[in-house]
């Protein structure tokens, strides 16, 4: 027995379609924007969302506005004909496939910017990158009117830019964090690890064996924000095929780099296996 | 006899008595944003409103992220009470009145931007002034959730960047261009005339005069940009006590600055007259 499912999926394109799907769904409306090439990550968001909410939509989008020009939005992965039985059998109740030339038409020129948050991290390495975020995430809250919107605790910076961009610019819904989901040996779930050749793959799990020495050392009393760091550079280090591009200790709310004795702390990364960048972070001290 | 009125207006200040009060409201709901300090400018965008509209809200808020460290937030002049009576007469159903601590809370760091159409006229001489607009008019969209939203073609710039915006981040919502009011003289209705003493109220309608002289000309067949330009110049020129700061000849749609022959186009100005900034405009060839 397959549980949900049956074929009540409707998906539309345009925006006026999409008006008129989302008129006829009963509220409280959670919305999951994903970029495709879905994952069990992706699942756990409409999991949380079916739970939670009257019904669900879902849109799949890879945004061409978030991706540097030196960055892999031709190589970004895509299967729509899996991603849509994956969320029929999910049950969700509208899937949005919007296309580049509908979001983004000749003469478009209005961006969401926001500031502070952007500036480390992903920020610096991926310089647009946020900008590109925020514009399509109010476009996407415009559209879809969501009453609750679920992202995932993985992307932990996009995370903290749409709380701040949701809470500034006033959109009446809320934003819902859920946790990252993980592969047996650790590896966060990101539609980018298809990507990794087996060795690659296998390497991988060094982002998660790394912020897990740092946990385990914070559990062991250490609170200094230099040696959780150099316990994660340690172990990331000691594993061939990979190459640090940044690790911090960073402040859960404002992502400004931690120095001396910490508390609640973020510990993030984003590290290349072999040519795949992948991030991760954990939350410490909750 | 009053039309209308009757005590019927419900007046919110925060964002939670508003999103409350705006279930309330039968729709289709009508939104006026005005800064305040109401002329008939307003309240005929209150009228058109309510000719369309099931419900009408207005909000007074002088948004300080639109002026300049030297311009005339300080200045800008208030009268609540006023105002009040003048949407109660007018039968308006919702007054929004948020303060400036509600909408820029610590920590606020989230900026909408319109480009290439806020680069020239009000954008070149008024730095970051559209950026706040451009801000607020989102919160005030997204707090308001209006389906029509009534702005005045006086502001022509505004104007034309509220509709980009509207378009650009998917706003579901009409934004209805309402004319110019003048006074008897031909002054375009503004808050900031009343800081004119009586001499300056009077050389006013200068910019009224170089518009029509312009708008002669072009009925009388004149299609060059320069001439249209350089008849507006002359009159504004004659009069000792305005200062011109720009005179514009523009693309109605992009407000690029025009050469040659022209169609339709924007006449616009901004001209200080003693120490206050005044602007007007009118379209041609429509």
């Amino acid at each position: 027995m397959i549980a949900g499912g049956g074929g009540r999926m409707k998906e539309v394109h345009s925006l006026g379609e999409l008006r008129l799907a989302r008129q006829g769904l009963p509220g409280p409306l959670g919305f999951v924007p994903t970029m495709g090439y879905l994952h069990a990550g992706h699942l756990s968001l409409v999991r949380r969302a079916k739970s939670e909410c009257a019904s669900v939509a879902v849109s799949i989008f890879v945004n061409p506005a978030q991706f540097g020009p030196n960055e892999d939005l031709a190589a970004y992965p895509v299967d729509l004909p899996r991603d849509q039985a994956l969320l029929e059998q999910a049950a969700v109740d509208l899937l949005w496939v919007p296309t580049a030339d509908q979001m983004y038409p000749a003469g478009f020129q209005t961006w969401v910017t926001v500031e502070e948050l952007t500036r480390p991290l992903e920020g610096e390495h991926r310089p647009g990158h946020f900008r590109g975020v925020a514009t399509i995430v109010a476009k996407l809250f415009n559209a879809m009117h969501p009453d609750r919107a679920y992202f995932g605790q993985k992307d932990a910076q996009q995370l903290a830019v749409v709380r701040r961009l949701a809470q500034d610019l006033d959109f009446p819904l809320e934003v819902v964090a859920c946790p990252t989901m993980r592969e047996a040996d650790g590896l966060a779930m990101s539609s980018r690890n298809a990507r990794l050749n087996p060795k690659e793959r296998q390497a991988a799990s060094v982002l998660y064996r790394a912020l897990s020495a740092a946990q385990q050392a914070h559990a062991g009393g250490e609170r200094e924000a230099g040696a959780l760091r150099r316990s994660m550079v340690e172990i990331l280090q000691a594993e061939p095929l990979s190459r640090i591009q940044y690790v911090s200790v960073a402040d859960p709310e404002t992502l400004a780099e931690l120095q001396g004795e910490v508390r609640r702390t973020l510990l993030s990364m984003a590290v290349f296996v072999g040519k795949t960048r992948l991030i991760d972070n954990v939350l410490l001290g909750d």
